[in-house]
């Protein structure tokens, strides 16, 4: 280990390293964590449900076994929109209190398999949507932590463990980290298996990682989807090339993420990188509004059992969502899905010119209340891209919260987003 | 209704208009499926449940109601590896025993929305691969009845009822269809929603429909996706472009089914189609190894759970496969990918000149004997091209069961290809 920080506030990096070397057991990594819960979580409230015997169970397990990935002994954090077999799965939803699926989701049997250890389940809005849940923003106990990964950002952010998974269809990993000031990381679509994902629109859901280090989140994205491990030796010799996109929003975000991000560009162009403002093509400004009609056709549909059985069980907010989504035609929809393709093809080109882009996370800092988990528009539009995007904290609100950065990568260039952002991190932070 | 058949051979589309305009009861209409499932259900297999009262429950509420869409009062079948919350769903395995999932599939609660009646489950291969379930051809007992969605093309050729939903991640619904000797409608990828269908790969899974007719294939997608109704009042006016497209298998198919493919394409020029040969690019060849690599690559994820917690209760021809999986990496997956993409790109082009491409649905009639369930071969290509299929049964094998002709439409162009097929249908068969 590189650092002398308590167990609970290490990386999954310097952990598995310490858990292969012999130097840390498992079960003392996850009892950190699990004390850490005992002290916070009343106030957090980033857990769905926990089971601490079980979890020392599993890391007592793991400290018998010979380490078989870098995940072995890790404790790992499941929004509770992905099935656990030995854990209820709610999906933040009333409809389905108590609810054990008969089955492990993917990237669950797959930590499981890895070595790593099902801490527990993790606070999500209703269905991964935007009516909250319980979780506060560990930040501040009066703003929101945002959403819909609430209690994964916020439970990474308050020290509680160092991975957990998140989803995002709009900004649903991008702004929770933001707001809670750790990584959040949406892998480009199709990285992480999503077998066991509580379906909201499965053209645009995609499982990603919230974490406080970027290694951390390339780690358990790599191990799952056998992408090689990303080498973050050569970083400083970097010079990325990162087109600043203030985005056809620029305007809803507030003047501090404004001048927030602008400063962010200096600084980064002030450490080398070469930096440019890049201005995307006309249509581009219809893609955010696109990826409601996309998601709200596909959420429609995916949530008809409940819709139809339960409507008093759903959330004024959603029900509306979903009814304006049951008006979607199926030629508007291809229409959105036709639009979606021919940007895809012409974001490519961008990226012939620059490493990342540089854009907003979110319009600011976490709003104050835990009525509502903020705006998401600054995802809309990369998620329906399908595109890497990765969110690090940087500089502070005017109430003292965190602020965020996004950088987005091309469309499969995950490793290469990762040492970027790695370079931009330290420029930005160190 | 047009015909004077018994209630258990009509189409759904005949018994739709007939239940619309009061001459015909949802009640009448499933008893008589009930009838014919209980005569024939000992040879044929097709089930994996049933329970006949709840059916005709479901079928006594909806004669109570106004008709509220062209599937109120229609019989629909569910392959059992899409989820029921008030039938078992096994997925074709024995791990499963017994399981009964909390939520409705999004297709499910669809039919029961738009008023149909779910029938039962029917038998898939284990979990939709290859491993053959109970079911036998109803045209020749011993015979497979192809696979994976082998109780559902058996129980839709056997007359047990009008429509039952297939899947296919290589040639699951086209290549039971055409050993069966009924319709097998394989959509456009991502045409009906796949929330609580088990996943075997994600890329490519599609839920389709198994039919005696190809406007009530139609029908069921139209209504769940929301695609405007199809007329087929004009296809005795068309002059379809038809490619004949023997693909880099032919000689995988078997004489017979190849005289009866060249057979055909005469047939369908004598009537006054427009038929010319269509040689794909040499790239194409490795389009069916291709999707060997993108699907085993991804159930190697999907089924982890599985794989990792009941080893012993998976067959060795799936274990096999899984391990192979295992051995893909992710950038041979990811090249994979690339070249399906580009692919997908060319074959556009070549529908530019056509209105839709004729090939072999399967390399012969169904073989004889019940331990497998055929070769995919003449699936795979097109399924990872995610574009719609159709099998329309034409011609006899040497030991006379069904064989079929496989049309291929562009992508998105599922309604164009109805009424190509129903051209083509005509031409060979009436």
């Amino acid at each position: 280990m590189t650092t002398a920080l308590p167990l609970n506030r290490i990386s999954a990096s310097d952990a598995a390293a310490a858990i292969a070397a012999g130097k840390l057991t498992s079960e003392a990594l996850v009892a950190a964590c699990l004390e850490r819960i005992g002290q916070r979580e009343d106030d957090v409230r980033a857990w769905a449900y926990i089971d601490p015997a079980l979890a020392l169970e599993q890391a007592r397990r793991r400290d018998r076994e010979t380490p078989k990935s870098r995940l072995h002994g890790i404790p790992v954090g499941i929004k509770d929109v992905i099935d656990t077999c030995d854990l209820p799965t709610e999906y933040g939803s009333p409809i389905y209190r108590g609810h054990r699926p008969a089955c492990d989701a993917a990237c669950v049997a797959q930590v499981r398999e890895l070595g790593g250890i099902i801490l527990g389940k993790t606070v999500s809005t209703e269905f991964a949507t935007r009516h909250p849940g319980k979780t506060r923003n560990p930040r501040d106990l009066g703003h929101t932590p945002g959403g819909s990964s609430s209690g994964s950002a916020a439970a990474v952010a308050d020290c509680m463990l160092p991975i957990a998974f998140g989803t995002q269809t709009s900004s649903s990993t991008i702004r929770p980290a933001a707001f809670c000031g750790v990584i959040g990381y949406k892998p480009t679509f199709n990285l992480v298996n999503r077998a066991g994902l509580k379906f909201l629109s499965e053209s645009l859901d995609t499982i990603g990682a919230l974490t406080r280090t970027i290694p951390d989140a390339a780690l358990i994205v790599e191990e799952l989807s056998g992408m090689p491990a990303t080498s973050f030796a050569e970083v400083a010799a970097l010079k990325p090339r990162i087109g600043f996109c203030r985005t056809p929003h620029w305007n809803q975000a507030d003047a501090a993420s404004r001048a927030n991000l602008e400063h962010a560009a200096e600084t980064l162009a002030a450490a080398g990188a070469m930096v440019r403002n890049v201005d995307l093509p006309a249509e581009f400004s219809a893609l955010s509004e696109t990826q409601v009609t996309v998601s709200s056709y596909e959420f429609f549909r995916a949530l008809t059992h409940e819709r139809t059985r339960f409507p008093q069980l759903i959330s004024p907010g959603l029900t509306a969502r979903i009814a304006a989504g049951g008006k979607v035609s199926r030629a508007q929809y291809e229409d959105g899905l036709t639009l979606a393709t021919r940007c895809r093809i012409q974001i490519a080109d961008v990226f012939r010119e620059y490493d990342m882009l540089l854009a907003p996370s979110a319009p600011g800092e976490a709003p104050r209340g835990l009525d509502n988990t903020g705006d998401p528009i600054f995802g809309l539009m990369w998620t329906l891209l399908l595109l890497p995007c990765l969110t690090l904290p940087y500089g502070k609100g005017p109430a003292g919260l965190p602020l965020g950065v996004q950088l987005i990568g091309a469309h499969g260039g995950d490793a290469a987003l990762f040492v970027h952002a790695e370079w931009a991190r330290r420029a930005l932070i160190e």
